[in-house]
């Protein structure tokens, strides 16, 4: 299904494109996508993305109201729109898997088509990877934090537009989030939805005690009660004494929710008003400024909270926003090829990173090298799209965050930790240092 | 035209509209959405992203795929679901217009409908109005640091998804940017479209010449060429060096970009290579990483840059990514409500905000209080829907940005430093805060 029009590209995306063609300039380029440093306080990274990333290709033309656009521009001649109106994505694409865990300089996404297309591709291509992948690479950390818990994404009205949130939601859960409060990234993407209520329905009612009737009688599977909209522990004291009301009619109440307020204390004050009522079944919900460090707080500090409704902190990745991530070109026609802009070189020749494993099946080194190259260890990156079309299953989200969760479990010790570590051995090959050489060479020799 | 599913909210959405229509609650409900406290560094806000949120509420509506996703699940009853297959937004909405200067508790829009639909649209009204609001809040202090420099968003590929991209370019431009790389807000929203080429253009000839030299032959109006694939300086040599054979075919260069280094060393560098070389009319662009704080850098040092390509850290409004806002009920069934949450009480009441000008027509004080009152200074808030349909003409991106450009020249001067700055005044009227006690005296005497 296509989900976005193919003008959202850069310009220079499109007047390149017309530069190659007029030029018939068309053979093969091979671009890849890689991160340049992980954020300040960042162990590694989690690829997230690939199955949009493949629908885009997959589904990608102009369609006749894209042209007529472009054919208003006298930037764009009527033979380039022609050339247009037949495009379609004939590459491959090799990449690692979702939920794979990767570090700098590794490329997770490599793809080898004609030029015009491999290079058309780029600012979505970049788009979609970077964002998920700094979600999941963020949620990834709560979920290292906080194992046991309930984690939840509730950060779609913070999220950067429509997208952002279902991007995230995704993302989150692929990275071992239960679930999400958003309801359409349930039926695009089978994230479980999860919900509660708000402090208005609370508002709307003449008494709290009379809003939390009506919820679990509206919602007798599913009663959660939000108990801080004017005191936490009297809105605690309210669901005791409710609780026997509602049994009669055969509703049980599931848990409440804090989302304002110390809530380390509120949760523990909560606790003993619940369990002296009765209620030690009652779970405690909280949300509310949440991220992978308060996580560690409310485990530090022996919080009795069962789940968390993690908000705009993930959903932003509030503390690194973005991904230091480029999509080079480092093959084309043939010869391999680099960038020396001052502190962005980057590698040339088409990659592979091979991963070894110590006894106890945890990660303990990467070598960046070549594609042709062959050496010891779990070779990461695979071919997913063939001419175009993709070569794997549709993509199942389930298994995605299982292969996640294994992930997660090789990572050692020392990269699970929420203080920045750089331990982790990437060793660059020495094929792969010759060949940057060799390509510095040949452009000095250029006249 | 509708833009995205209606399932685009939060499940607690639904289930709370299934408790108001199960209990026939749906008397009017009064919302307000307002943000709680300016950013570190951030001196005022600037609102955007209303022509959004009123096209959301005119179009919305389930479609049967919609509903037919929430019938599988049995949270929700078939007469709900009938229910909502009939629901269109019937409210009022009062708003302040895009491209107003705001300031925390001021509402930058109110709506007024049945509480279900009031409810219903908060997650989407939040998520359109933060973001944009964010973003031409950060790009202003961008305008106002570089007033007479080109400004062009670069930022799609950072954004985080396709909206982002879409919502960032035209925030950016109703806040003062020249235009964006985007085609598709170019198609959407009228933003005007700029671009230079990237450095793979390069890379893939087997000269940097040769690359100049195609890429103006098939953009001879629009010759900007990036000069630091390899050396910055010696690009700009061969840019020299290219010139008179590009004149002999009518061709004028336009402008260079410069992505890496020190730029504001190679700027000066360059302008210097240029102006040697006869073409003091070729204009310099840079790019990369570059905030409101690089640009006033650049200035200081008197680099001879005449346009920036802004990308990632305006798109993600990476120093401050979120707004912390909320929309909250402020009135139900014609009572003031508030919520008092510990640390996030809010005001009550529908809000009016007057802004007072000093005599050169600089803003100087704010009052913030109920709609029904009538105090001096400038009312901010206006009706732009009834009974749900738009009482306003069609959003004109043009107007709001001159609007936007007028908001910017009545800022204070201490106002529009980079530095924080806490001293504009905004007052609470006395009826604001006599309605508040009120309304918390009524709660506390709730059984």
């Amino acid at each position: 299904m296509k989900q976005v029009s193919s003008l959202l590209t850069d310009l220079y995306q499109l007047t390149m494109l017309q530069g190659y063609v007029e030029q018939s300039m068309d053979d093969i380029a091979v671009f890849e996508f890689f991160a340049r440093k992980l954020p300040r306080g960042r162990n590694f990274f989690m690829a997230a993305g690939l199955a949009q990333v493949v629908d885009y290709l997959e589904t990608l033309a102009f369609d006749q109201n894209d042209l007529d656009y472009l054919a208003d521009d006298d930037r764009f001649h009527p033979d380039f729109l022609d050339y247009l109106a037949d495009l379609r994505f004939t590459g491959d694409v090799h990449a690692m898997a979702e939920g794979t865990i990767f570090f700098p300089d590794e490329p997770i996404i490599r793809i080898t088509a004609p030029i015009s297309q491999a290079q058309l591709v780029e600012s979505r291509v970049i788009n979609v990877l970077q964002f998920q992948t700094i979600i999941a690479s963020k949620a990834a950390r709560m979920t290292l934090v906080a194992p046991e818990k309930l984690l939840v994404d509730f950060g779609l009205r913070r999220a950067h537009g429509a997208e952002a949130g279902l991007f995230a939601a995704r993302a989150s859960y692929l990275a071992g989030f239960s679930g999400t409060s958003t309801v359409l990234a349930g039926k695009m993407y089978g994230v479980p939805v999860f919900g509660t209520m708000a402090h208005s329905f609370i508002q709307a009612h003449d008494s709290e005690t009379l809003a939390f009737e009506h919820f679990a009688e509206s919602q007798p599977d599913n009663v959660v009660l939000l108990v801080d909209t004017y005191d936490t522990e009297k809105g605690a004291e309210k669901v005791v004494a409710l609780a026997p009301r509602l049994a009669e009619k055969g509703i049980t109440i599931k848990g409440v929710r804090l989302d304002s307020g110390d809530m380390i204390l509120h949760s523990k004050n909560v606790r003993r008003i619940l369990d002296q009522g009765g209620l030690t079944d009652v779970s405690i919900l909280t949300s509310g400024n949440l991220d992978e460090y308060k996580l560690a707080e409310f485990g530090r500090a022996g919080a009795p909270v069962d789940g968390f409704g993690v908000g705009t902190r993930m959903t932003t990745s509030a503390d690194a926003p973005y991904l230091d991530c480029a999509y080079k070109l480092v093959e084309y026609a043939g010869i391999a090829r680099r960038k020396r802009s001052e502190g962005k070189a980057t590698w040339p020749g088409r990659k592979q990173v091979f991963r070894s494993f110590d006894q106890r099946g945890r990660m303990c080194g990467d070598i960046l090298t070549l594609e042709s190259d062959e050496l010891t260890g779990i070779p990461l990156v695979e071919q997913v799209m063939k001419q175009g079309k993709r070569i794997v299953g549709p993509p199942d989200i389930k298994k995605s965050r299982e292969y996640a969760f294994s992930q997660l479990a090789g990572l050692p010790d020392y990269l699970t930790q929420l203080n920045k570590s750089d331990k982790y051995p990437v060793e660059i090959s020495r094929s792969l240092v010759e060949l940057a050489q060799k390509v510095d060479l040949r452009s000095s020799a250029e006249p």
